[in-house]
């Protein structure tokens, strides 16, 4: 995979971890950044995550070759849309968004035939942010899905493919459905629960937690206004993983009530077996 | 705080890492482990954590200044009442269990006067198990929870307070009610919640998890046996504090099936602001 211009929308976490590993990997030639905040694009060039900054979409749509939409999930389309307006044919386009099916449904049938959209989902992230904590080989190891629809160019697909297995990701391709139901539970609905979990703690409280606690609920400390928008988009599938785990704790809760130690026995190994096996 | 003969009762996670700080910081002239295994206690003996073994508890309670008791919960009175027969007068008894009410109504009345018992929780500790892990440093900067009753002898309390100080730890007093009410939320209650969502994860989807289902399960892969104890030591409050936080639980959905966007964001930044509170 050999890109000439790269441009990246939305320059955080993310879209600063793959302008670090798209440069220093030699995967793209120039690597152009597109935000809102001038300031933030200088920082992002300073360390050597872009080569070049852009306050207007347009302007780095006209250029790019393979533009990728790291900006939060509920403003991908219409930036996909307004960019496609503005690029050349072949210009390749993808996101990294959290949730996808209400992307590509707000996307359909409003791309010119010329423009090739492919979604992903990196499964890499933090409840860091900004591109101060960009890491070249976050990819590196991880899975990113890819969620085409029917009509999408296979070649296009196969591009994608390789973008992201150039940083050292495995790929996987799903429908946005099945993606949007997974994800649900293994990353948004663990969200939920750990903020729930910290949103509970009275303040004189805070001294008498330990790892356990602040394992549990690091993720709570991700960023609000990011995680709304993947609630949101991701409604339906987020409250249905709700209901699943409704059910579960209503186990525990039966088990606990009853003074049941081989229910609780049960429900506790099971879930270890699931721990051991995703390993560290 | 300087013990001739340290007795600790359990020698895993958390009495080797007794073990090991009592020997590393000369807290103890002499540190005898109790275990049923004597496998597991020449290993024990191997890693320096004590200097000699014993597989009835008798033999220990006879020439020990200070015991305690780092057994599961469900087991630590019994043996409380066990040793108190067989050891010194002015023997000092503690123990490190998660869950304290139920350990003192069971000890009530039934100790000799001449036996002391403080009951102790030390906030540390790991997914991991046994004396390999063990850590000198395990309670360095940690807090420990003392939990006298209303008879308890000062000095006997003050003793205690000196013992875990000198292994780097900060000490609080609370009552035995507090300590399990508080530490329903902050331990017992993510165990369980941890618990509950691997339990709830599809094999089809281990590889769709990345960092935060991870983080967030990491305690799930806790001894069974033990939590199972806790839990049920622990099971009114553990019922209370699941009861509240399925009061927040029951918000995010509403919040999240109106599609309210502004309650979404108020709850996940009050859990940002306590998460953050917490630090790393």
């Amino acid at each position: 995979m050999r890109i000439g211009t790269l441009a990246i929308v939305g320059v955080g976490l993310i879209g600063g971890s793959i302008g670090l590993a798209a440069k220093r990997r030699g995967v793209a030639a120039r690597v152009v950044g597109v935000g809102r905040r001038a300031e933030s694009l200088e920082q992002s060039r300073r360390l050597g995550i872009i080569d070049e900054a852009h306050l207007q979409l347009a302007d780095a749509a006209r250029t790019a070759d393979v533009m990728i939409f790291c900006t939060p999930v509920q403003t991908i389309a219409a930036q996909v849309v307004e960019a496609a307006h503005h690029c050349r044919p072949e210009t390749l386009l993808t996101d990294a968004g959290s949730a996808k099916r209400a992307i590509l449904a707000e996307l359909d049938g409003r791309l010119p035939a010329s423009v090739r959209f492919v979604g992903c989902h990196p499964l890499a992230g933090s409840e860091k942010r900004g591109p101060e904590h960009a890491d070249a080989d976050l990819f590196e190891g991880r899975l990113t899905i890819l969620t085409p629809g029917p009509r999408t160019d296979p070649k296009a697909v196969e591009q994608v493919a390789a973008f992201w297995k150039a940083f050292g990701s495995s790929v996987r391709i799903m429908t946005a459905e099945e993606h949007d139901r997974a994800l649900a539970l293994t990353s948004h609905l663990p969200h939920l629960l750990a903020s729930a979990l910290a949103g509970s703690l009275p303040a004189d409280w805070f001294e008498l937690t330990a790892t356990g606690f602040r394992d549990t609920t690091r993720i709570a400390a991700g960023d609000p206004a990011l995680w709304t928008g993947i609630f949101l988009q991701n409604k339906q599938e987020l409250l249905a993983a709700l209901e699943r785990l409704s059910g579960r704790l209503h186990g525990f809760r039966e088990a606990l009530a009853a003074g049941d130690e081989a229910a609780l026995m049960d429900l506790l190994q099971q879930a270890k077996r699931v721990r051991d096996a995703l390993g560290s």
